[in-house]
């Protein structure tokens, strides 16, 4: 029998209205004849009223204390849709991160996945339940509640996918599935279909919040095949998976902006090596991730160091380095959280040296300055002020006619520079 | 050194500003030079908001996910706490039921404790840490999440004080201690200094609200002496501890009423063996609790069954009697629960037959009217409509004048009959 994997964010269970409509989808999914397992977030505002009412405790609570207060809110989920469920007639189970075998390391906050011991799900599908898994969440070799970080149940998803070796993973959403740009501030973007592991790593990485870097990764790692669509509606969304060139509809897959950026200047830091080692290794311990580095000479002797993480880790990337600043012998620290990145995603990029050029001509003729560049093999990303990011959107999105409706399997997204 | 446990209850954390001034009460007992391990129950309304929540979704959710839904409103009070202790200097580590080793049978909703493994409590506490535990739950053999029932939290705190060797288990409530009578309904009633685990259990299990009968229970078989009192001052409460005859203040320690009772009279039943058998085995495998039973001849061949269980099980109750009526050959069925029981206990009674007859002599003279009795060796109870509960504990306390000032060690309630 097929094992499918299902996975409801926070918005598709944000009331009980919501959680009748999911435990619907779910039924309909086992009564096709598949073992189903579902993974859901915790509902709608649950975490942010969590973090409220811990907050007016301490404004700094520990890692592990949260993660013990957060872990709720997928455990009250999980139970409220396996009830849903025993409403409509079928047999369900619940099971927390623990329970359902998910051991992470020993980090909180944002644990990796290690391992899933899958035994307990096997035994309940075995007997004909539903299996309602609480993402997000799992547990250290302490025995201790871990959580994944943001967007934390779409790796949950993916690695009991993998687990399970499901047929597919289906990440369910409040939109359609992964568009050219983002619906909410484009209306002319465009619904993907098909999109590689890569492609979509990279869209996640540079601000399409529909899935989490890590469950691309995982999937990537392991051939899962994802489909991201939508809870509210039955239409077809968009598949993730190994995608050939035959496949690729676009050179290009897509715009994406990010505004949860901030900007780090170390001020003219001493150019001799071991500086930027120094930093980055701190930071790294501290599992802060670095986004885009430039280092710029300013004149012989001194250069300014420039590199963004997300604000969430802004305040305390300030603090390392700002510890660091006497012993680097560099001038100040500065930070800038009035930016934001966009990037063009595409797996066709890399034969088509025209994308950099016609991406630079768009925001130069919308008078948008490009701060920071850096690129990969299929991304190009560009740092600019946060007030300028809609429109950066909509001139690259316009430039690389993403918005034009496709009717030929392959072309070039446009007549490249 | 030594181990105290205190444990606090709903309203005692049922606020940011509350959790912080437990925090303190706790900080202060580990100044003190304890060990302090702390269980508490979930915040103020938060039970009733989780039923509210699942209710919306089903009128009837299985035990099992009701467990997994409730237990997070203690997991959620344990890390706010933690963090509160954290904040104010001392270290603090949270652990949820299972964590903290609590093992229980295997059924949903009202579990027994079957053992406790201490052994990450007593690594925690050896690392100088203050340790938080959830009451009310546990886990059973198939790893699943359990709860204890009503005031369960009490029976945590007792039993891991057993578990440990702690020196006192303290109970915070947001009363003194144990009362004469409900302080509430009538403000003569005294507190009580010293109680003996049985004149405890009697009140407990007789509608003092105070502390969970099971839990007084474990306590007099371990000896585990309880302190009672407010987490709202540094008054001194009650201690339920063994009671020599020369330690005991009154003959009669204090009047209780319960207003969470139904009366079921099966109508007309032949009289025959087997039938109370046949009820009350039934009643029994739903863990249902029947407290006073009256069989009275109607006629020669048949007798009214009249017995009172919890208003809580009431529904229950019904159903199961009602698909046994046509078996029992009986009239019919029929449900009160318009009723309360007012108890008198004392130790004392043993040895002063005049107890009873003061007692009905109270009820009589305020127009009350007796519907059952039942006794222990050191309780009197009496089922009267709800509506003259009040007056009848009244009318009792004073009767055996609990109101009145104690001098002397020990002495009769009163010119008993």
């Amino acid at each position: 029998m097929n094992i499918v994997v299902q996975k409801f964010g926070g918005s598709s269970v944000k009331n009980s209205e919501r959680i009748k409509a999911v435990a619907q989808r779910v039924c309909t999914a086992k009564e096709a004849g598949n073992q189903v397992v579902v993974v859901v977030s915790a509902m709608g505002d649950m975490t942010d009223e969590l973090l409220a009412l811990i907050h007016e405790i301490s404004p700094d609570p520990t890692p592990r204390e949260l993660d013990m207060l957060l872990s709720t809110g997928e455990q009250i989920s999980i139970s409220l849709l396996a009830v849903a469920i025993q409403s409509l007639g079928h047999t369900a189970v619940s099971l927390t991160g623990w329970q359902a075998g998910v051991k992470t390391e020993n980090l909180h906050c944002k644990a990796k996945i290690k391992s899933i011991d899958a035994q307990r799900i096997k035994q309940e599908l075995d007997k004909g339940q539903i299996v309602i898994v609480a993402g997000f969440q799992g547990i250290n070799e302490l025995g201790d509640i871990t959580t994944l970080g943001r967007g934390g149940s779409d790796t949950s998803a993916v690695a009991l996918a993998v687990a399970l070796q499901a047929k597919i993973c289906e990440i369910y959403t409040d939109v359609d599935g992964v568009y050219t740009a983002d619906p909410r501030i484009l209306s002319e973007a465009r619904k993907i279909n098909v999109i590689s592991y890569g492609e979509m790593l990279e869209m996640a990485s540079s601000g399409a919040g529909v899935l989490q870097p890590r469950a691309v990764e995982f999937a990537a790692e392991y051939g899962m095949k994802i489909h991201v669509r939508s809870s509210f509606n039955d239409k077809p969304g968009t598949i993730v998976k190994e995608v050939s060139d035959l496949e690729r509809e676009m050179y290009v897959s897509g715009v994406t902006h990010d505004l949860n950026v901030a900007k780090l200047t170390v001020i003219e830091v001493p150019d001799k090596p071991g500086i930027a080692f120094t930093i980055f290794e701190a930071l790294a311990k501290a599992r802060i991730n670095v986004d885009m580095i430039v280092q710029s000479t300013k004149a012989e002797t001194v250069t300014d160091l420039l590199f963004t993480v997300s604000k969430d880790d802004a305040t305390q990337a300030m603090q390392i380095v700002q510890n660091l600043i006497p012993q680097l012998g560099a001038k100040g620290l500065h930070c800038d959280d009035s930016v934001a990145k966009v990037s063009v995603v595409g797996a066709g990029m890399v034969t088509n040296p025209g994308v950099a050029a016609l991406m630079f001509k768009a925001l130069c003729e919308s008078g948008i300055n490009i701060q920071v560049i850096s690129t990969s093999e299929i991304r190009i990303s560009c740092l600019i002020t946060a007030e300028q990011a809609q429109d950066a959107v909509r001139a690259i999105h316009s430039a690389f006619k993403l918005d034009a409706d496709i009717s030929g399997p392959i072309r070039p997204a446009v007549d490249l520079l």
